[in-house]
């Protein structure tokens, strides 16, 4: 990594594993231009069965590797439950100068901006939808949101199963009774939130298994979306012309072998290599 | 813990969470007497993704911590993952007078009895499959071992579908899988080795799964069986009668609430209150 933020902006992405990968495909395509260093914690994953406390002190710390010793200049937290429970804590563990973006409240702004009802509904892992991170921020936009954890779409992502009949079932139940508890209680949703980096890979049998008209937002996104807003409001971003390849490397804290055999799919494009870095714990 | 050796031994049990409550229930059931502390990891949980060196760092600090914190004489790894990867690291962290039991050798020689035909299957989390531990024991006592891995297993354990058709269809395509290999392969397997301790929660969906006649080997009933062996040499196993109630002491290192909400359906009875320990990292 030899440019410095003068010539191009340093975004730093930081999972709790390499879901975030979908988060950082959004990015690329939308500023190609900015360097990528993405960190995903893999020894410590998943964040989302893990008590907040665990979650802040183990988000500050890669936080703090992606900005001291990688250079960061912005900060993306591509970890929903990380987003959820830690962005307060994240961003107190960096200088005020860096720029440091969860992907809630991304997601929160399109439900907002692709919802007529005013309710939506939001599908993420245990610890996010306990966390009711994205039901506050719909509420601070006046949307009612009907959150739901649905657990085993993250393992059959990750088993490869993502065109798979199981999980078209998985879905369809998760949704029903999402859909049911919805009626239950009047809502009358039109937009449902993937509050989770996995699920845009299942993205399609998602799509055929919501009521026609319902329109998904894919988190991945909208982040991409704020971050591109936020680089054209400061330097450097729009000076550099896009490069043909993208420049980007990868940490992860463990487990670089399945970072690096599965990283591909939710990249879009080969990972190639990943470095092994100990944050210690 | 009031009890001095002397009395009753008292036996740590660990695990990478809470899955090891199984273990626990059949210990209970077959030496009552014992005196039993368990400590899941919970906050570094799943092992089955993680390096061998830092699944051998976070066991040892469970072990120690059993043995110098809560007076243990016997250690039962009721983990698979740690048992397949640093079971000799467990048993240097701790003096050598505290026998450490790993669940894979007695579920090695389990199948040994089992077999006829010399060829058994194994089933289990990815990270034990890779270690192939089990296809070593196995191989260590004449068998041919086939394993294979089933991530979907013990996500859908833990979302409570333990009977649900979802499970029985995954348990039927990964056996499925399983016995064309073993039949491209020329093997004639006659046993089914459950190699993780979520599994016995659905073992009736297993049994009905495999073809007549497949005998059904529950690690967890295996490492009980020589608990109960090993007790029965020392000192102090059979001077103490059975007690009406087990005497039984949880620990977690995070997710205290997952743990006791999900617990007593490993156990077969209420967890009760489970304490928090930090063992740092």
């Amino acid at each position: 990594m030899t440019n410095s933020p003068l010539q191009s902006p340093i975004v730093g992405v930081f999972d709790s594993g390499f879901g975030g990968l979908t988060v950082l495909r959004a990015l690329v395509a939308r500023a190609p231009q900015a360097h990528y260093v993405f960190i995903g914690d893999t020894a410590r994953l998943p964040y989302g069965s893990k008590s907040r406390r665990t979650i802040a002190r183990y988000a500050a710390q890669s936080a703090r590797f992606l900005v001291e010793e990688q250079g960061a200049d912005y900060l993306v937290i591509a970890c929903n439950t990380a987003s959820a429970l830690a962005l307060d804590d994240i961003k107190q563990a960096v200088p005020s100068s860096v720029s440091v973006l969860g992907v809630i409240e991304p997601g929160a702004s399109a439900a907002r901006r692709a919802s007529k009802t005013g309710d939506v509904l939001v599908i993420a892992t245990d610890a996010t939808v306990q966390s009711h991170a994205y039901a506050a921020a719909c509420a601070a936009k006046g949307l009612r949101a009907l959150e739901k954890a649905c657990p085993l779409l993250v393992p059959l992502v990750e088993e490869g199963w993502t065109g798979h009949q199981v999980t078209a079932d998985v879905i369809r139940i998760y949704l029903d009774e999402l859909l049911a508890e919805a009626g239950a209680k009047g809502l009358n949703p039109d937009a449902l939130v993937l509050g989770c980096t996995h699920y845009p890979l299942i993205k399609p049998l998602i799509e055929a298994a919501v009521p026609t008209g319902m329109k998904i937002i894919d988190s991945a996104e909208s982040i991409a979306d704020r971050l591109v807003m936020d680089l054209g409001d400061g330097e450097g971003a729009s000076q550099v012309p896009g490069l043909a390849e993208p420049q980007l490397r990868f940490f992860a804290t463990d487990s670089v072998e399945k970072f690096e055999r599965l990283g591909s799919r939710f990249l879009g494009r080969p990972v190639g290599h990943v470095e092994l870095v100990d944050l210690g714990g």
